[in-house]
This record gives C-alpha cells, structure tokens and sequence, in this order.
C-alpha cells in the first residue's frame, strides 16, 4: 500500500473573497468596460501575466478564488489553466490608487502561466546579455 | 570629521537597457499608441504601479534608465520622481508574449511609488481583514 505523503500533491482550493460594495465602487473600468488585472505568485514573488477583466469577470474572480479574465481577442470569459490544467488560485486581490489596474496574487498550478510553456510571460529581455 | 559610510546614501545612477531591433518590434502598441508597464522593485519584489508607455517613452526608458511614462490624464510625457524625488532606477526589463505588456524592475528612491504617499499602488486589498 502507497501512502503519498507530498503535501504539494494535495488539491489546491479556491477561496472566496468577499468584497464590500465600497471596495467594488472603486474599480474603474476603461471605456471597453474593462480593467487590467496583473497576476504575480504569492510565494516567489514573479510577475506571471496581464490580462483583462470585465466586472463580471471580477465578480467570478473574487466568488470562486479563480481567476477568471475576459478574452479581447477571442470576445469572450477565459477561465485560466481550465483547458491547460495550469490553474491560478486567488490568494489576495489588490487595486490601485486610481482604480484602474487589479493586482491578483496567486498560487500557480502546473508548468507555469504563460501558454509558451514558460513560467511567466515576462520571459524575454530587452537588451543582450 | 564625519565620514558618510552608509551606501544607501550614494546616489542612484541611470543604466541605459540597448535593446535589439527584433526586441523591439516585438513590441505592439494599442490603438492609443500604448502599451501597459508594469513597475516591480527589484529587491523587495512588490508590485510599485502600472502605467502606459508609447513608443518614444519606452525609448527614453531604455536610453536614461529612468521611467518615462505617458501621462494618459495629462496627455504629456513623465518622468517619474522628477517633481516628488521619488524616482525608479531601472534595472531590467521584459515584454510578454504576445508583446502588449512590459515590466519594468527598479530601485526605487524615497518613500515610494504612488502619489499617495504610499509605497506602492496597490495598497488596498478586497475584502475585509
């Protein structure tokens, strides 16, 4: 009998967040009714991505401990990690001091958050090295 | 007589980035002309502020080591910390995958990022603590 004691292999959950109506009046979305949400790795520290949210895309955020972004270029909701396994679970949200930009703090899932199979999408550097 | 021994106190100089052509290129700018960056301290990893670059702020970025930033309210270009003291020192930076986002890493001078008088933006979090 196989006891697996990695506590990494443990399903990770998602945790609700629950705003007040005060915090939510502050977000202020773009003339597209959207607001740049960036995702950074609780634990490491990284800049994993950027991506968009509407409010509804907000709200299944902050409700399920996922994070959910609206697809400019596919016109629709984009569960992430969904298809490619590569989840992002919410561990504390942020937004700046004019509203317009969320920070999203996560634990990532699997190979990383970039669909390259880089870890980040922040992956390339300006300049040689 | 006394001698300063403390290397905080040396002044921050600017290190120009010299990106490649490809590098550049690889940058896609929104129909405004701009692209999101993102400013992360490089030592402590926070996440300072998000602001948009066009074409000749990222130039000006990577030539004085400095953020140049395009003021969208104001429509004028920024240079970050020129009026409050509170300038960023680049020290790296990266494009995502797909090009429309930048991260910038800096030091960051005086008592921080955001114009409130906090160190970052991102100050308020959701929910309630």
């Amino acid at each position: 009998m196989t006891t697996n004691t990695d506590p990494s292999s443990a399903p990770r959950t998602g945790t609700a967040i629950f705003p007040t109506e005060e915090q939510l009046a502050e977000v202020h979305y773009g003339p597209d009714g959207l607001v740049t949400a960036i995702v950074q790795e609780a634990t490491t520290r990284e800049v994993l991505m950027v991506a968009y949210m509407d409010a509804e895309a907000l709200r299944r955020t902050l409700d399920s401990g996922r994070t959910w972004f609206w697809s400019r270029s596919r016109k629709e909701y984009w569960l992430k990690g969904e298809t490619s396994g590569d989840r992002q679970w919410v561990r504390a949200m942020y937004y700046d001091c004019d509203g317009d930009a969320i920070l999203v703090e996560v634990d990532q899932d699997g190979r990383g958050a970039c669909h390259t199979g880089e870890r980040t999408c922040f992956y390339r550097a300006f300049g040689s090295s």
